[in-house]
């Protein structure tokens, strides 16, 4: 990763198959979610969420890490605004929180591909990521306990992804934890050597890029719908969002091929 | 498991010493949850309900299978439906909610007892059973999304068993996982060789079946209705559930024998 | 642990270095949360929460086991009121309830240490803590359902904690499990030998007590409120905490250091 691509812009975009491969490229700063990563990334997945030929994210990093958080230096200086940067805080965490958002939200599903560090908001991206890969000597932590800052916002994704006595102690000792340790709480779908980390990813991906479009869009966004839903109201939530994929062309074409015991058809994504 | 029993009915119940032994009892469909199996199923449980002679349940499987999920070929017979079988879908999905929803609300405590496969619905159900043990052998997918159809009420009870990028993968993916991987995310009890199968689950049963009825009556409904309710509320309710479990004659009587190092008394139910 | 103390007082307190240490002192009675020691333990959290100079607190038994839960014989001596014991019932376990939110509620972190048997709300007390660990042969159970009693109030703590198949487990059979099957279901984050159990425990203490006080305190608040919450409103409250963090001296200070590469500051607590 040399610096030329990092003046450039800090995300790099790739596609193949239906696959789009994000790389955050910010390696110096260890892929710190800076304005202009914050507004890259919003920019790129916004983009994403329109284009019909992506059918699923890689979410990768350029360099040794992941990401390490937040931008400190930046949000450092604007403490000399007259406010003390209270107002550039809030403004900050709530485009920050709006891109984690645009994740959860996206059509399609995105998987965190994780090497080195993912700390503080870092953690937070692996933890909004629909599925997560990541590297045998990765490591986890939100660590903004040890400089006096408690990893708040990453903690709304983190506890809504491990048991809540684990996510309490990765948030009070801001221990960086090892790809295993996390794998165990339910953070991540794979552990792989870091030879085959992008081979995991890709092949996770695939695997999901063969599926339905429509199938998949329509499940993820009713995913997160009905987790916040009392019982009752979820599953008549998501009858009716099953009744409405039935009537969907891909999966009248599916369900009549599975039944004629044919192939499944070319996916048109309606 | 012959075409006899499956022409006269899909499910077969045995009581014994207060467990009822529910077998899904139609092998050739893989057990689907045909409108047949829906309407037996609810009916058996609505009368289980009453029964005060059973105190637990186990869901048993006829064949080498537990579950496949619905009838596919009894729903694409709707496809010819004026609405293309909208309005069909959306009652049998409701059917089918209703059902679950009785195996939660029953009084009685359900055990789903896994061997084969345990698909889309067929695996909702084992997540919507209160305890759960499997063969080693047992598999288990949300596989909807392979043809088209996500398996979004499957995702209701599922994701409220086990971590979310754990249902997350099992619903994008539709792969088929062992017993074992299932077990680490929370979704069973035991895992048992299958020749251990039905002793694991009966010892589980009759475990409980010791038990005061009325204790587990109380306590079962309180658990799922607490679960929805944020902390305070949860305790205010929790607080009075005990207070009224406290009033019960087998409570009067079983702390009284506790206190005084005598045998627990036969329960009454009340 | 002696009579003599055992008559003094149901609870011990020695501090240093910020970490407070709240002994359970009532072994004859296995520690058992007697209208006494409520009382004790809600006065003494009392007193905790606004005495800045603790920064963590420990909360360990006297004797060999943790805690086995309700005063069962001073409650069925109630049974001789008038209405059979169930307006002192509701009282008690109303009691109970905000002993539990205080632990919750409490500014500063609790660890709970657990030896021996943890049973009902004893096994609810280390559910309620933010952090647990304990001895390799401590066990933990809700046991009321063995004696007519269903574990209600427990059930809320432990519920929160562990999938819901778990706490149904537990919750039905009353079973006995030991300290490393609750460690993997996510109840506890440290389990060594019972030698080793005080040093695990007080060393997590120190390196929470070393953080920065007004983080810790900011982040544990927002942690349990923001869990209640759907997804949206939980990101704008944590967004406004992390913004208002960011204001807190101590927060200045850690990040100016931390940027400059410097050491901590030692932290005011403001």
């Amino acid at each position: 990763m040399d610096g030329k691509l990092e003046n450039s812009s800090p995300i790099l975009r790739s596609d193949k198959d239906g696959v789009a491969v994000i790389t955050l490229n910010a390696p110096k700063s260890i892929n710190a979610l800076s304005e202009k990563m914050l507004a890259a990334l919003s920019d790129l997945l916004d983009s994403i969420a329109l284009d019909r030929s992506v059918k699923i994210v890689i979410l990768r990093s350029g360099g040794k890490h992941f990401c390490a958080g937040h931008n400190l230096k930046e949000m450092s200086a604007r403490r000399a605004d007259a406010d003390g940067g209270f107002q550039y805080f809030q403004d900050l965490f709530a485009r920050c929180t709006a891109m984690m958002l645009r994740v959860v939200r996206l059509p399609q599903p995105v998987i965190a591909e994780v090497k080195g560090i993912a700390t503080a908001a870092g953690c937070q991206l692996v933890a909004s990521c629909d599925l997560a890969v990541a590297a045998e000597d990765a490591t986890f932590a939100t660590s903004g306990v040890n400089i006096g800052l408690f990893c708040s916002t990453p903690m709304v994704a983190l506890s809504r992804n491990v048991p809540r006595k684990m996510a309490m102690e990765m948030l009070l000792t801001g221990e960086f934890l090892p790809a295993a340790r996390v794998a165990e709480m339910g953070l991540l779908n794979r552990v792989v050597p870091l030879a085959d980390l992008e081979t995991t990813s890709m092949d996770l991906a695939r695997t999901i890029a063969e599926k339905s479009p429509a199938a998949v869009k329509i499940g993820k966004r009713a995913f997160y719908e009905q987790l916040d839903m009392p019982l009752d109201e979820a599953y008549a939530f998501a009858g009716r969002t099953m009744a409405e994929n039935m009537m969907a062309k891909d999966t009248v074409a599916g369900i009549e091929a599975f039944t004629l015991k044919k192939p499944m058809p070319d996916w048109t994504g309606e």
